[in-house]
């Protein structure tokens, strides 16, 4: 019997080496990209687009869109967003569209664009994408945003979160060493996320501008049922049968 | 007080993102390229040219060189040695000079050409290479030959036991993730490193060409005093004061 592999990227950088036709991307940049996502699509934003530069961001200005924006974890100036979870859920973006340009999150969806489908995942929606990817019986790729292209820690342990959850389905394989890593490293971390990601480094620079609310808001595991997926124009939407055309 | 730094590169394809000056590089390839080398250099050979191409490695045999070369894990047609570290150990050796390209190993060595100071590591040689790093004070990157560009775990342990015993000594600093996760899944794996790497893809790959004669050789730590060093010329050659020349 046919069952789908699970394999593990640790920086867009790398993904060239991974892709493969029918796979599933699953990308992820918990600190905070993709957990800011999974916020805004789960509060009743309408959409959002990834996009690379911060030029090409204000552009969607023009055309309605609220802009959001961060490098190096910070708010860019002139944006009315940056990539705080708790600003992605505030009321009045219930219904909008939203252009999003972080430092490594929105450059990841980005790397992935070619693939047949690109889902959001973090630890708050964690759920949500196993029970996703178990019911497609597809092959996996869990994409982790790093740090500028190196290997961080965060988007490791949910990539090991998910790869745990796949193969204990005894539905999929793997032949890959990098998701047996990721999946040894969260098992040592997934009983205390944050004491364990305490000394990581995108959590020390995180730490150092006061966004501790952020971080527990991010590691907080399936606080939020909510899958969102990219529909065929490259918005990030939610999911549901209709937006799932290219499967 | 200044205190260098260590860091983790887990395939040579991402050796760009961590290469600075006056860096050390320790090349690793656990199995079997620096493993053997170790056990050449270590048995009196006097020199290994490492080579990308199979023509290349051929070239050298025309001025006198014991030509080696593998792909993956297997002996190449017409050469006289593979990489398996046994055959580097044979008495006839001793004296001579190597030309030898492998899958991963000799690739690794060739991208970091321009670093300051490459050396060559393997468990068989780890307390060589602490000892000389501990005496240098410089800062350090471990560079993983990694399996085809992509992760391997053999490597990455190795990685971890250096930067293990590297900040232990205190004399050391990091701020890399990918040390910290080398130095966790070393932690994992130190009691039985052969059984932790049971179940990874290399030596899965090399069970099934039946080399569980040079596996355990590759995993038994400090069998060699032996530091394996670039000198300026490119050749592999014994550390000694002498060939120290560009430090």
């Amino acid at each position: 019997m046919f069952k789908p592999n699970i394999q593990v990227c640790f920086s867009p950088h790398s993904y060239p080496l991974f892709q493969e036709e029918n796979q599933v991307v699953v990308v992820v940049d918990v600190l905070r990209a993709t957990s800011a996502i999974c916020a805004g699509i789960a509060n009743g934003v309408n959409s959002i687009m990834p996009v690379e530069t911060i030029e090409e961001a204000k552009s969607y200005s023009q055309k309605g869109f609220v802009v959001a924006g961060e490098r190096n974890g910070e708010v860019l100036e002139g944006f009315e967003l940056g990539n705080s979870p708790f600003s992605f859920m505030e009321d009045k973006l219930k219904g909008k569209n939203i252009a999003l340009t972080t430092t490594n999150g929105t450059k990841a969806i980005k790397s992935a664009y070619q693939a047949e489908s690109i889902i959001i995942g973090a630890f708050v929606n964690l759920n949500s994408v196993t029970e996703y990817l178990l019911s497609l019986k597809k092959n996996v790729l869990v994409l982790c945003a790093g740090w500028k292209d190196k290997f961080n820690l965060e988007d490791t342990l949910f990539a090991g979160a998910v790869a745990k959850e796949l193969l204990n389905s005894l539905m999929f394989v793997t032949s890959c060493d990098s998701t047996r890593a990721a999946i040894l490293l969260y098992d040592r971390a997934k009983d205390d996320l944050e004491n364990f990601l305490k000394e990581s480094s995108h959590r020390e620079r995180l730490g150092k501008l006061n966004l501790q609310k952020d971080i527990e808001f991010c590691l907080s595991v399936n606080k939020l049922n909510v899958l969102p997926i990219l529909d065929k124009n490259g918005f990030i939407v939610k999911e549901t049968q209709q937006n799932n055309v290219l499967l």
